[in-house]
């Protein structure tokens, strides 16, 4: 393992953070680009090339030094890659890879022969009115008009929207060859990153992108507000697609995610990508670790993919002052909330430059969000800029995080529950609150308890009196604990509430509270809670203690004034 | 921030991930060290120096070149190190504090002076039989003969049992100057990363340390089966030793846990420690990260040094072969598990030098002593030594990893919980099953149960009969969940039992299950903690389709066979 030697075409930051992988492995990374470029900045030995990681010549000398060659870039020259393989070099992922992949509209293309769901392409004859009007009546407007190569960072799109757009869309790019994309109205964007080895393809989780000016700002790990099943839809697509191309190494695949939850594959990045940067902090092994490997023929398993904590990536760009990456940096270090800092050694920076990325991971995605809440600021502070907001406002009524759902059948529960709300409220634990009856409703109520444990549901309270099914119903649609609130009826005294909530059969559980006890209710809840977040463990904690020292209070005004004393201040003057 | 240079004594692993970090951070490090030590091959600018770390005149010239001076290692030439700090240059941790580290015992003496807890220790006059004896009438044999100098990894120490040892002490290490310390009869040892900065002193969590060979071998962070106070009473320990040095950097504080939960400070490494490797994965912060940021002032902040997973740090030592390290790191690799590998480039291996390291991080530390012990048995069989055991067998009948306690009042509900047992069994949760009785032990109960959250248990599981108080008098002693397991008396229907344990006040819940229904209970212990481990949620899901599968089945026999045929079958002819 520590005897190859890898060749690199180009020494930027995705340069830099694979040698890092590679320095820890022990194992020589030859460099093709400038001196002094930031994956040579952190790589001493003599085995490194200078000059252009364009430049044929260079590339084949290069290749006459490494087992294996790789590349940082897709822009790079496949006629010399092609020329090196044949001679006995290989080149990860292949020289067909990497040229198929240059030209988007060839990539579309490929994906499509595979059935690999991406949107409808039309490649554009000339770069005339007459081809956009041509285009627009086979896919309709609006659409979006692409480069098919030398496009990244949104550079080489633009975005068609009525005919009154032609003029500026092929002054933007009239000099280049040209497709057509059918418009994708999507609700997010997700990311996957996928290694494909000597064996197969594997997969890190789906994660949720963020653009900003065409750029890639923030990457949520994994995506949020995206259920399971799409979470794993994301990832099966992803290796279809990956799987259809050539060579080894990871793949970073952009997808969107349609109001319809549909995905469609946007780009594919035959390298080590932006969206993957989070890999380093948040999983065993990185997107540069794993791309090693597998060019390398050095084992991983799908499991080593996985997420320690939930996190959040955002990218550390130029703005208008050469110094504002490092000013970034050092307020967002100074501000204390444990983000992994990571500059890229490029010297000044230019406004939109990637300088850099920061890392945070945190036991839940709340508390990322609002950790990463304060380097936004500390970024558009240093940049005049204002970010759009991290969660766009729910229109419901609903916590968008909520970690508690509460359910009952019908409004009548409601004072009942306030008892509860009242402390889940003072615990800080975020709930939302439904209308569903096990009797009157019975698909919706199977349908929303299904929804809960993907959705982050941790605990389910659930309220019913006389007849009462809701909590036993609920409890047999979901892997959650459900906690029931017997309610008592206005006919009895709610002996039939708590047996039908209490006397489960054997195999479905429902952790019964005293009749009308919701107060009981939300501190199980925020106990169940607790065991993962040591916030909410610590309420507990301290509520229990502030109703010690009531008491305690209590007991200290008995013994300074004695039972008559107190008797009347309590209960009135006795008869 | 990147403006800063930081000199560096000594380019081994530890000034390695060093310059790691700093890489990460693009803050020059100039090193003063052979060519091609393990530091200076990640890190390439023409600011670095060749020579050995402790030349004086060295020393001096890289001074001149920076805003700082550190050490990898204490063993450096201090008079050199105070000139060049009244010439200006600031050398943290201060010259002052490595050379009172240097002689370990004036560290001793120094931490006794400022009521720093640590073993006895007495310097000899000489070496001689007499001053032997003198010291063993003084503090008692056995004790430690400890070489006050040079002295690191078990070198330097020698163990006199008794006056037979005398001779093999004298002639191990009489040429030194030496001091005996009394022996520490210690159950563990334990470790702490502290770090001083500016403005005071921070600690991460205490960890647990395994030597082997007096060389550290293993590091469980956080420390297993030691209580939550002693957790926090070894950190406080720790950051008391170290506030008594001068200057900023981090502090390796390695500690004896004696059989009665004290503690005594063993020895304190002025530098990035071997003990604090886990760091790079396991925390937001890495020790390497937080040495860097101290003696540069950049902020630091308490809850940065956390813990995100339980991790174990195991050392890579070489074995009798040149390519022993990498083949237990190829073979680590191999094996899956997800390990984090560092190979440090120090060339051909030598049997117990230290030529790398492994980090496992895993959602609990039960999985990551399972994945570990596959890197142990790989490094076993590559070195043909076997190790100790990972976690000694346990000469109770309880799990030592138990993440549910069962309690009850005596022997006779044990037929009434067998069935949870058995769910507890089949879904593969490790329990600990205990006689806590309310009104017999009311003491031994508490105790009991405040002992459970700290010791990891996740959720108890109580039953009680008639006046059935158990599983409310648990729940006031604790804030982990508490599910009361009705038992139906001898007397009665169980109403008694079910009210005593459901109507509890506000304030402190009890989740009930149904009279009797011990399945119940273990399947909602299976639900909750279920949340916080996915094997555990996942069997929870399979328990539920397979009791769908039998329902099936049995409609699909009535289906088929109708009402009659199966009466006859399940209940007999009829009457």
């Amino acid at each position: 393992m520590d005897k190859k030697v890898v060749g690199l075409l180009g020494g930027g930051q995705l340069g830099r953070m694979f040698v890092e992988a590679a320095n820890r492995l022990n194992i020589q990374v030859n460099i093709l680009d400038a001196a002094k470029s930031p994956a040579k900045q952190i790589s001493s030995h003599e085995g490194h090339f200078e000059g252009s990681f364009k430049d044929p010549e260079a590339i084949e000398k290069l290749s006459k030094t490494c087992d294996v060659v790789t590349v940082e870039i897709e822009h790079v020259d496949t006629q010399i890659l092609e020329k090196i393989a044949s001679q006995g070099v290989p080149v990860e992922p292949s020289w067909k890879t990497i040229r198929m992949i240059q030209d988007k509209y060839a990539q579309k293309e490929h994906l499509q022969e595979y059935s690999v769901a991406t949107a409808q392409s039309i490649p554009l004859a000339g770069a005339t009115k007459e081809d956009l009007q041509k285009v627009g009546e086979q896919i309709g407007l609006p659409f979006m008009l692409k480069s098919r190569t030398e496009a990244y960072d949104g550079r080489g799109n633009f975005p068609v929207k009525s005919a009154a757009d032609f003029d500026a869309a092929l002054e933007a790019l009239g000099n280049r060859p040209l497709y057509a994309e059918k418009w994708a109205n999507f609700k997010a964007e997700l990311a996957v990153m996928v290694v494909k080895t000597k064996d197969g393809v594997l997969a890190y989780p789906t994660v949720e992108t963020v653009h900003e000016d065409s750029i890639c700002k923030l990457v949520y790990a994994p995506a949020r507000n995206v259920s399971k099943k799409v979470l794993e839809q994301a990832q099966e697509l992803a290796k279809k697609a990956v799987a259809c191309f050539w060579g080894k190494g990871v793949f970073g695949v952009e997808m969107f995610l349609l109001d319809d939850d549909s995905l469609l594959i946007n780009e594919i990045a035959p390298r080590p990508h932006n969206s993957g940067h989070y890999t380093i902090e948040a999983c065993p092994i990185s997107q540069y670790d794993a791309h090693l490997r597998s060019i390398l023929d050095i084992p991983i398993q799908q499991h080593e993919l996985r997420i320690r904590e939930p996190s959040i990536m955002l990218n550390i760009l130029g703005a208008s002052t050469p110094d504002s990456a490092v000013q970034i940096a050092e307020r967002s270090i100074a501000a204390g909330v444990g983000a992994s800092i990571h500059l890229y050694g490029k010297g000044d920076a230019r406004p939109g430059r990637k300088m850099g990325h920061m890392t945070l991971t945190a036991p839940s995605m709340r508390e990322a969000e609002k950790s990463m809440q304060v380097l936004l600021d500390i970024t558009d502070d240093v940049r005049g800029k204002k970010s759009a907001p991290l969660s766009p406002p729910s229109t419901s009524g609903q916590a968008k995080d909520a970690m508690v759902g509460v359910i009952m059948g019908s409004y009548s529960d409601m004072p009942v529950l306030q008892a509860g709300i009242n402390i889940l409220k003072k615990l800080n634990i975020p709930f939302e609150t439904h209308i569903t009856s096990a009797h009157r409703t019975p698909d919706w109520m199977g349908e929303y308890v299904h929804s809960a444990l993907p959705r982050g549901i941790q605990v389910l309270i659930a309220a019913a009196g006389g007849a009462a099914h809701l909590p036993g119903m609920a409890a047999s649609h979901t892997a959650i604990p459900v906690i029931g609130v017997p309610v008592k009826p206005t006919i009895g005294d709610g002996t039939d509430s708590v047996l039908s909530i209490l006397n489960m059969p054997r195999g479905v559980p429902v952790a019964t509270v005293g009749t009308n006890n919701s107060t009981n209710a939300a501190l199980l809840a925020a106990r169940i809670i607790g065991l993962k977040e040591s916030a909410i463990q610590n309420a507990v904690v301290k509520y229990a203690e502030e109703s010690t020292e009531e008491v305690m209070e209590r007991e200290k005004l008995m013994d300074e004034q004695g039972w008559d004393a107190v008797y009347e201040k309590w209960h009135g003057a006795k008869k």
